[in-house]
């Protein structure tokens, strides 16, 4: 794995590059939440961008496993790549994982409209799911990321350097 | 979430069909394991199955952060999902998350033979990688699973009835 100089602003640019195309071409990842049993759970979970927030949005069930995972750790890992293609190879596809920290928004909260305006703009198709009782809408705030461009082609993230990909994907 | 009553036989043919579905198409899955600071990690591992064996196989190279964190807590979760594909809605992807447990494979193990096999019959890209001194196969035991079909349509599953679903792969 080669790990470029920090700042070099030639692999900055690929990457807030690269980190546009994977958050506006996928609408899924693999969010990882820490179990009551102490161990990681990977869930599928739709996903949406605030540019302008810098900040990621889920719409979670009450019934569902993540939702308790992450109301009892805040902290966890979300993973987006590139959806794999029939007879194309695989162990190259770009992806990303991102450490984030989630929030519970109640409709109070600052970033709601935000965040509710942000998921329903990209999945229409959600807004009968918002009227029922035990769904909300968490914020994922982006901490550092993982990013694999390629094979053998992997760097660590800072949190400054996702920001402004984040932000950039707004223009 | 509706549970359908235990060994419900339509249930398990439909779940074992939809098990075999996804593992033939899909390549690709999240794996999500146990940081170093307690947190899980999510990283996108190809994978092949060994059906006479029921296991998963993957290949990990030493330079990767999963492959540490396998080493310290060899329980971890694997989520295999449809892909996505553009235009068509993704809240209802067909998805299994499986709870496993990781072994390394050194090249006297009973399996890896078998597991060599199997990983190489569905990738042969990847034969140059198994070359390299850091990279390793390993075999995970599957301990149960939650399965998503549809909307509201989740279950939990046994390690035996996938046991089954996998081994019908074979067929």
């Amino acid at each position: 794995m080669t790990e470029p100089a920090p700042n070099d602003p030639v692999h900055e640019s690929r990457l807030a590059l690269a980190l546009r195309e994977l958050l506006m071409r996928q609408r899924v990842a693999a969010l990882g939440t820490l179990g009551l049993d102490g161990l990681p759970f990977v869930s599928m979970v739709p996903f949406a961008v605030t540019p302008q927030l810098g900040l990621l949005v889920l719409h979670v069930s009450g019934l569902a496993a993540h939702t308790g995972n992450l109301q009892r750790q805040a902290l966890c890992s979300l993973m987006v790549m590139q959806a794999e293609e029939a007879g194309q190879p695989v162990h190259a596809l770009p992806r990303i994982t991102l450490a984030t920290r989630a929030q519970t928004l109640d409709d109070g909260h600052a970033c709601y409209t935000a965040c509710r305006q942000a998921y329903l703009s990209r999945f229409p198709e959600a807004e009968p799911m918002t009227t029922l009782p035990d769904f909300r809408f968490v914020a994922l705030q982006v901490l550092g990321a993982r990013q694999v461009t390629g094979f053998g082609a992997a760097r660590t993230v800072q949190a400054e350097e996702l920001q402004r990909a984040l932000g950039a994907h707004a223009s």
